[in-house]
């Protein structure tokens, strides 16, 4: 690569939603802004996380010079124990982010038994960091979480903006409003490249403030008869502590429910985020003993998750707190793309016990997004006014939304860059353009596993989730290839209707065939493919599967 | 049961969507609305299909005096093979249904090669028909696939009035409207009980006319630089007939690719269900011919099915269409749930392609439901004025909400029954009440297999697709229990970075366990547990996995 040229690459938040970590090169100066996970689709069996490939990093772990930190959410910091257990250093890398978000950090370090392992540095809005070539400042803007930054980050060749996740709430209820005039300033100061998300640019408009959602929960909490138990993201301080500080203007105290919304309030009440009075929380039991109207829940759940506590209060098989009669739950969240149908089926079990469900199709002011809308994502273009725009966060129609967006605010589409993973912008003297792409892409983590799922693996799960398998084991001579027992045959998974017979026929087939090889040291190979040959088109045709067929030969 | 009363139970569509089935039963006498099918989540792995259980009713086969059918949607006639095929009985059990519903029907039949075994006979609306004790008459309604109806069933205690799916559109674009009058009329009547769709109660207000939706896809027709190519669901012919149309008048001409939009525009066409001109519809290969901006596509993909035209147009492996510059892809449709991301993904392929994509997120006229809203049910309950009422066709909350809605009506809370599948309502001289339950419940459909995927089966499935299998085989000596080989191991969709190595220590570890058993005849059974338990607990500490073991000892 040149000297004197500014590379950028996102490994990942573009073309997808989730698992945002963009890359930063001077020379072989390495900054990483954020580093987050996705939690994966079904058709992707039994992984637990999708992680950016972080290797072109941690192939040159000595030029990392920091990892900076927009917000704590998990799409934004849930892979950094990961990125951490593969960077192999002899100091632990400076992590840079808000009180907030290192303080969510801290807690998932803990889990994996790295919180020692880190460097853990917090910074606040108008601070300034020397890293290297760069400097980054940080910005305060308004999003899901309290602490929510945005970075300026100056560079030898030009200064770039990077919004992180935001929107423009004119009345926010935790303090912090996105400093247009930080923003406008820097435009004055002139923007080389605005890196923005995007994944709202579908909604036209302005996303309302979440003021409105403290205003519809406030009502509800006053009119409902008996207990109310809410949901939101566990990360959502700001709406949980409106709701706390509401019921307890009308005579209710709070218990949480749920080991994520309890660990994240325990970290911002640490930190000062839960400005209320000392005795508005109680626990559970003393919760249990009060009169219902005296009470409200926050509970995990709002994402239909099957361990969490409302899905099992839905099932019913959550010991320790039932849904009792008049009970009002209050789904304060949208489905995420993907959990659609467990957060409905959470929903139609609550009702099924007994519960009135409020949700966002009786009441849209229950939840509304963090992301900037249509307007507002235009509204950032016009105040720092970039030379370049790269749209980030966004599933692919969404950064091609943005490029026709941009041009509305006076940016040309040739100036707007869709990337996808891996793609590498260089910005030289010359101006930006497209600069080939570096290693990147998916790491599945499943277990104690980064990487082990590979695309074989998956290709036998999705074999093995269809159709199940069929092992047949034959015991041979060594010698003479002799077949010295029946085969043996078992399915696991594998459905048909007269079970037993079509197996039974199965180990018959297999032992005529084999019979038929005759004597002589067949080879190994040989015994497999037949009986695969053999049973693969017999089971097709009875039953219109493809189990797998696993042939097992051992040599006595 | 006791005589004089009749007995109505859903076989499907309560507490979901999809696979609707109504029992009618007066006496020894059973009549069946609909028989539908749903298509299943992803956690059932690899099942195809999922239907009613429709036991009770194959039990006393000739009982079944006629199935009715209210129109030609998958949900609604899907499962009528597999009812057919487990149907037991001399002659062919009498299937009614409008023109459109059975031709769509006929063509199911024949995949199945049942075709010269149904009865299929068309009524239209006004007809009535006797069937034993009861008497049906077709009443037209309006809903997104043309020809559909609702029932009128007189009954020796009374007159039931069932819906099927319908909205009152009062422009629609096939003519056909939902017949108030009638409606009104069976009020004066008197009308015991309503049996209601309520699919879209959530949705306020009325659903907005089809008409607009051939309004937006015109103006999209008339301003699109290059090709158009529109996406809906294969059954809505008005709306493809509308797009011919609209395309026509422009200067377009259309082709259609995919096989089930092919198919039902051949059975609507045989039937008079498009009055286009005859030069309208052309064949992809002259399409290809003629500029682009003189075409218009009807393509399959709506859902985004994997199999899909445009899918595969999208993922760029559809050979006979590519993707051009200046295409137009209208998506004429919503995700049903569970679609969500496999639609998003369709367009995001469609975007990196270079096409031009118009979906609801950017333009709501692309499409309206065929359902009522919360005001169109009620209107339904106004005209008709019932005793009791049974929402069907939807989730539970649905249902629930449906018991409000009537409450607004003037149905009282008691009088509207919220069922679960199976449950059975006796109306009697007294009224109607709660009757138990007969066996029902869903069943699985797997290729050939009807009811073969059991719950051990999709517990295995899981399995298998979460963390794969190990398979360890033994050959041990059949009278003095000696082990005759080393284990082998083999694992198939198990992750682990360090493979091999694992499944080597594994293997001794079974080794030794098994060497340490000693000699002297061990039971087999002992021997699958040794092997289960040496690896089960070493795998997990691993790798945090726990795949599937299956000892096999072959005995020689």
């Amino acid at each position: 690569m040149p000297s004197d040229t500014l590379l950028i690459s996102p490994l990942g938040g573009v073309g997808e939603v989730g698992k945002n970590s963009t890359l930063y090169q001077y020379d072989n100066h390495l900054l990483l802004v954020d580093a987050g996970v996705k939690f994966p689709e079904e058709a992707l069996h039994g992984v637990d996380l999708v992680i950016p490939d972080f290797g072109y990093v941690t192939e040159r772990p000595d030029d990392l010079i920091a990892i900076l930190i927009t917000h704590g959410h998990e799409d934004h910091i849930g892979a950094i124990p990961h990125l951490l257990m593969q960077l192999e250093r002899q100091e632990p890398v400076p992590i840079y982010g808000a009180p907030l978000a290192l303080g969510f950090i801290g807690v998932k370090l803990k889990e994996h038994g790295l919180r020692e392992a880190a460097d853990l540095r917090p910074i606040g809005p108008g601070e300034r960091l020397p890293l290297g070539p760069f400097e980054a400042e940080a910005i305060s803007v308004n999003h899901s979480v309290p602490d929510s930054l945005a970075f300026a980050i100056r560079t030898p060749v030009g200064l770039i903006v990077h919004t992180g996740d935001f929107k423009f709430d004119p009345t926010p209820v935790d303090g912090a409003t996105t400093d247009a005039d930080t923003f406008r300033r820097l435009g004055d100061e002139g923007v080389l490249a605005l890196l923005s998300d995007c994944v709202r640019i579908e909604q036209p408009g302005w996303t309302p403030s979440e003021r409105i959602v403290s205003e519809a929960l406030g009502e509800i909490l006053a009119k409902a008869p008996g207990r109310v138990i809410v949901t939101t993201f566990a990360s959502n301080i700001g709406r949980l502590r409106e709701v706390m500080r509401a019921g307890y203007q009308l005579g209710r105290r709070a218990a949480v429910v749920g080991r994520s919304m309890d660990e994240n309030l325990k970290v911002a009440r640490e930190l000062g985020f839960l400005d209320l009075p000392t005795d508005v929380m109680i626990d559970l039991r003393s919760a249990q003993s009060l009169p219902p109207n005296q009470v409200v829940l926050l509970a995990t759940g709002s994402q239909g998750e099957p361990t969490s506590v409302l899905s099992r209060m839905g099932a019913g098989d959550y010991r320790p707190l039932k849904i009792l009669p008049q009970d009002t739950v209050v789904f304060s969240a949208t489905a995420v793309p993907g959990n659609e149908e467990t957060v409905a089926q959470s929903i139609d079990n609550l009702f099924r016990r007994g519960a009135r469900v409020i949700y966002r199709a009786l009441n849209e002011r229950v939840h509304v997004s963090g992301h900037a809308s249509r307007e507002e994502l235009k509204h950032m273009i016009e105040l720092t006014r970039p030379r370049y725009c790269i749209p980030l966060h966004g599933e692919y129609r969404m950064l091609v939304l943005y490029r026709e967006l941009a041009a509305e605010a006076g940016v040309p589409p040739e100036s707007v860059f869709v990337m996808e993973i891996g793609d590498v912008l260089a910005f030289g003297p010359e101006g930006a353009e497209r600069a080939g792409a570096i290693p990147s892409g998916s790491v599945l983590v499943d277990g104690l596993t980064i990487g082990g799922v590979t695309r074989v693996v998956l290709r036998d799960r999705r074999r093995l989730a269809a159709d199940g398998i069929i092992v047949v084991s034959v015991a041979v001579d060594r010698e003479t290839g002799e077949l010295l027992s029946a085969p043996d045959v078992v399915a696991r998974g594998f459905a048909s209707p007269h079970d037993g017979e079509i197996l039974e026929e199965a180990r018959d087939r297999v032992e005529r065939a084999l019979r038929r090889v005759g004597q002589g040291e067949p080879e190994y190979g040989f015994l497999m493919d037949k009986i695969k040959d053999t049973l693969r088109l017999f089971i097709y045709e009875q039953t219109r599967q493809r189990p797998m067929i696993l042939p097992v030969v051992t040599e006595v």
